[in-house]
């Protein structure tokens, strides 16, 4: 399999259990997620061997993500523990119809965000892999997380390494003007762009009526391989409809739905992302469009941000074995 | 805002988790409920000066209560702690299709069973109020809480202080005759009335075609100014459908329906109360009902029966925000 | 109410909390369950006197089953502890669309397993008794436990006993020629059979256009009297529906569709079976498979294998009575 | 083994987890307990056949004693489910030093206090028993609690079946004249007492310089066998010192102390009893004490009020193994 | 009683259950705590009225805080909630000999430290109160805490108000030196201290050969009215001994050492402070010192930093009740 | 820091909480453990490369073991997934004075019991190392794991790699004659021995008036250079007074005694062997010693067998920091 390095945050993530308010929680449950370590674990689990470069306060918390990041099967190696900033935390309320679920950052001052440009060696780090993936949230963060992403992209373009960027844009994190001036610069790096039609417009002002049509001018505006999208219903809290839409070669494409009941919904995107890695890195977007809609599909059914997912799994999925209890 | 008393009981509340059967319980979680408690914290979330007139035993089981009254942001000044009686239980089980929730109740003897006509001096009480709110679950519990519930009633008349009574009529607790009798002569006090269409078929054997030709006919029994139900589809335990329906100055009015995922039904009926008051303390009848509407719908969601919801859950409930996560 | 006799093995069952992975766990629930032990359950609780037959080890683990035999009012006195053989397990998880619920077997060498024909001495045990049950686990399991199920049936037929197996085809347990040849001597002594149409294609390579057309086909291969079977959709993973469908003097009958909401699937065949039995025990088939197709879809409500049932959950499902919350 | 019946109350305890006090709980964890059926389900843990005769309401709370009644291996034939009265409850809150653990009772109008003198069938009961044992709590209920159990001891008297009683007084259920007046009577008929000096010197006025000395007084005066007490120290809410006193044929004897760590401190004396019974119906007093001073040690152990205790324990126990983790 | 004004900030506290490492957690409890609100807590729940005047973030964690404080009973309509700052946390592991307890604090930027010097109206909160109290934590936080602080306790003065002042001091928040000089100044407006010799020491070089010396020098020094101080055992992490020391008028006292078994000790020094606080409110130094170590003793038992004590519990402590159960 | 080998098997471990006896369980928790595996998370978590070398069942439980090595920081790609046998399983009970805590072990047809030879290809596995370690349970597994044992000791020798045996005699694996029999070749090859005097005698038949007598003999009888034992005072199941000792070049030494709280006992013996290992690769044997006794005396604070202990937890108790709570 192949070495895959990806570059960003991770938090710990407090949610009170059984649909409690924050305000109610006597206890809340601990998990630890950030959108480039999730798209990690899923690749690992399929078998690559996936270098998750981030930053991380020397303290028990940071511990605890480094812990599990292990434990899940990730390289940590390229983890830096450090005494500068804290631990970045997102407060999680899971909701039911007519409430949504919702999240409460507290992220601030983290050791992540105050990353300087130089803090990684991406030549040593980049060397041999087989792809680089980042989302929109890390050169978010600072003006040092922006600027070592875009070190990190130029060095793995250098390199020849395919590049895969999530939009993945965040309006608490930045404004859309700014959003759209940086990753306008990032994106000219990027062979894979993950992204959703309402982001185009408000970080391009790119409009269009239909995924291919925005899609298309995303690869023509920045020089991308192909675009990626989810397809998503809400019509409950628990209950979604969901899939992968692509564009590529100046063909759309889109899985089918599948029903989902939702367990967790966090982490979705996320793992849809490395199915199409994974698929791409056997040279296969259709594929990979089935693989991360698979993923992305099983992930709402496993509690935490980690998507807990094996090849069998979404085999059974991609087969279309029902779901009566397997024996 | 204003400043709203109600009066009623109110219990410890406990429930075996994740479903189980009473006798499979091994451990039951503990909340408070009671009808005008729980229609007092909603008004209380919403900034209202709420004080919540009730007796409790004095010991740590009324004293669960109290606090978490006072957690609410309820206003406990007015609740007596008597060494007298015991402290009223209520045991839940959730159900699952076919399987409906059900209560038993283990409240007898209760301190507030045992008030007398004259333990609140309400001229004090309801001085300065902007409304007053009972349920017909307080009348019903015994000769002194029927005496005491009068008192109250004719005070706030004398005083022109609205009144609104939630009819609630419970089968275990009296007969539809009695019901009926002590409720009549009560209604004549109260301005706003909550109401099921049966509940009036089986108390005051009035029936009609419609919620409006029964509103009506209440309205012109017992004086009344307006009469609010609430419309509830139950295809399943988990998911129902919700909304207010009400009656005044001649004209029928609904609310559209909620789809709700169902965390915990106990209290809907009690928050939409609380949002129908709030509307009508605003002067508006049909906001009134629209805040009830939404404030019911939210409560399924919320573990408990007390309705941790603020007026931004209200919000974009009414503004139809969708289902998606909140980041 | 009768005397009832069961035959089978029972297992400790652990599952993660809340969908979580196996490989997520940190703790598991307990349960107890064993088609033959879930069928005596549901059969205890409706006023019957069920002796379960079953083989143990003498030591904490056994001593979980034959307690919580007991707690749910099944008669132990004719299970064997014994210093032979580990006590079975299964793990269980917990899934939601598109992942379905999974069940792994650590059952090797139980002591169950190890039993030796002639280790239970059946005239005695069936001395008195008005039903004999079995499912075709219990002599998948081992030559042993296939002789003593063989003498079993023998002699229940011996002596006019009514015998019923529910066939149960676990492909983890041996091969459709191995249980076709075993089961094809057991139904000889056998009078009601709970099948499916598959396992019947299996094992016995009967086809037919219709349940009805199958179960003739078994009637007649084996003598039965009737043939039961389950009738379910799972297009979610909460949410299936259900019923019963049954073949009696060359007529076929089925209940209603139940919509059920899923807490717990496992056990909701032998709750089914019980009601039949239950039915049958009183001369009704056709009340029978109602029983059993109410007692089964109420089974999905209660969390573990073990039906926490009443007759008045029974009449309450079989009376239309509604999802709303009982108070 | 022998024949043994009780007679007496059992609620539900409710206690907060992890040293909470009631108005911090979130949750409660679910025991049941009563002073005879505590030493019936030690009784049949060491082999004999206990039935336990009680009144339980017919309603969950009575059907959940009544399963873990059977789950410990309790004969509950004898126990009625009966449309009158309540279940009795009783709330716990452990204690650390310098607070000690504390308990309150919500038990009146229970299903048991409204026993009448007439509604157990004694001479059936007790046909065929080994030994009757009964607490002083039972009589102290109501009156109709103190003639059944007056009933009883007698029928055990002139079916010549040896007898015991608990003194156990309980100064929340009546005062020390009244215990005095129906105790004097009742232990006329008792042939082994379970007391302590303080007890005796407020029900009897019986004063004495050392147990000794007042159980030979009490022998005197009540026509005793022997007399049976408790030592211990309470230096400390989480650590005590226990052993067994004994007083018969004139002569003291006493176990070692036993150093305890207390998981949970109810039923300790109610074991302490059985396994004196246990020993007495071997004929041997001395063993008697032993077996109990294990007992009541190890219930210390042991979360509940019901002794999950083997003879392999106690054995462990008296051989003085160490308490080195046993592999 | 009488009306008691504290100042302080509060945070949310992080803990894992059962002795896990913060590394190991799957779940944390939350509880509240701070300084003065811990003192608050103790006084109210003495009948007091206690005003605790704080700055919170105007989100659900703020609300926490802002709940469970009015769940204890204080009054906190002095609570600013402000859209300025986060909420501060603290991550608290239980530990066990050799292993202590430690806390790792996430209290940068909280809403409280950006408080400003003129935030608060004091006139208008001190107004009518006959207490005011402060720890060192509070101008610890920021400039502008210290200088709010400063503000407080001058206007304190100029009504006549007693104050008084825990030491407190916490390396992690500031500098000995920068620590002495601050303390030096809002000293002068103290009249009743809390301090450790080693505090005294290290702030404000004071040294003696006992308590009573260092007392003496810091009443000369600073003009105080009386110091107090803790003692303390910690043979092991489980059990300490603990007690109240005093000076005043020239003579040292001391109470009795408590053995406590430590639930949780956090909060043990601020229980304290209230007791002395109540005592001095009486005129009466001794009584405060003696309720003081009571309630300080007491709180180790109760899990949470917030003092669930009631009178009850106090005299139970000071007549020696002992340790036995309280039925 | 030094690459360390291990070789041995690692089980999950099932403990019900708070001392429930495994009859009461109604959850477990989930640990793992394993004498090599223990060891090798306190090196890793000293900066030391470990590599545990075993054999897992490909399935969910042998993931969990996988899972979290990896996540304590240990280098899993020695351990081989395979599909042959099952996985380990242990029982724990936690007891309380006078009942100790007990094992129940499900271990047999293991994956790892079932090892051949040359499974393993251990000249490749210690290429590099500078330690091998294993415990006297991984030969008595099997014959296959003996086989396996005497390879790596021997290829470890013939790579002048020191190794370490720890002895843990178990008798529920196999006879002291056997035991003695196979531990006598492997500790030819061995250089460092953790043995118990009780061991000695049983296995070897070695009786000394001393520790330093008994340690002696074995040195000289099987080449050894140092002897490593474990002191232990058991005088409560609670508390424990802990320590090591040792011998080596003629000379006995000893650590202090630490009083420890026994929050789970399981791991400390191995917990010491990695701190003797960590100051024997820094050739100091003294320091070892220390090292040892801390790590194993700290083990006792942590739930779980694996040791989650820093170097600076390690230095406060060696440091003599008192335990007090660290702010």
């Amino acid at each position: 399999m192949a070495k895959i390095v990806t570059f960003g945050e991770a938090m710990i993530r407090l949610a009170p259990p059984h649909f409690q308010r924050l305000e109610q929680a006597r206890s809340l449950d601990v998990e630890v997620g950030g959108a480039e370590l999730n798209t990690s674990v899923a690749l690992a689990r399929l078998g690559h061997q996936v270098s998750w470069v981030s930053r991380l306060p020397d303290n028990p918390l940071g511990q605890v993500i480094l812990n599990r990041s292990r434990e899940a099967g990730v390289d940590t190696t390229q983890v830096q523990l450090v005494n500068d900033g804290r631990c970045g935390l997102y407060f999680l309320e899971f909701g039911a119809a007519p409430r949504s679920s919702s999240i409460m950052y507290d992220r601030q001052e983290s050791s992540f965000a105050r990353v300087n440009r130089d803090d990684f060696h991406w030549l040593n780090i980049l060397n041999g892999a087989s792809w680089f993936h980042v989302s929109g949230i890390t050169p978010a963060l600072s003006n040092g997380a922006e600027a070592a992403t875009a070190l990190a992209l130029q060095t793995a373009r250098m390199l020849n390494i395919p590049t895969s960027i999530d939009l993945n844009y965040r309006s608490k994190l930045w404004t859309p003007q700014d959003a759209g001036r940086v990753m306008s610069e990032l994106l000219t790096f990027c062979d894979t762009l993950f992204a959703t039609e309402n982001d185009a417009l408000q970080l391009f002002d790119i409009r269009g009526n239909s995924f291919a049509e925005v899609a298309g001018e995303l690869i023509e505006r920045f020089g991308l391989k192909q675009v990626v999208g989810v397809k998503r219903e809400t019509p409950l809290v628990w209950r979604n409809r969901f899939g992968a839409v692509g564009y590529a070669d100046g063909s759309y494409q889109e899985t089918p739905w599948y029903d989902v009941e939702i367990v967790d919904r966090l982490g979705a995107g996320d793992a849809l992302a490395a199915g199409v890695i994974h698929g791409l890195l056997q040279g296969n977007f259709t594929q990979g469009l089935e693989f991360g809609a698979a993923l992305g599909a099983l992930k709402h059914s496993i509690p935490g941000d980690l998507p807990y997912i094996n090849m069998a799994d979404i085999e059974a999925v991609l087969s279309g074995h029902g779901l009566r209890i397997q024996r």
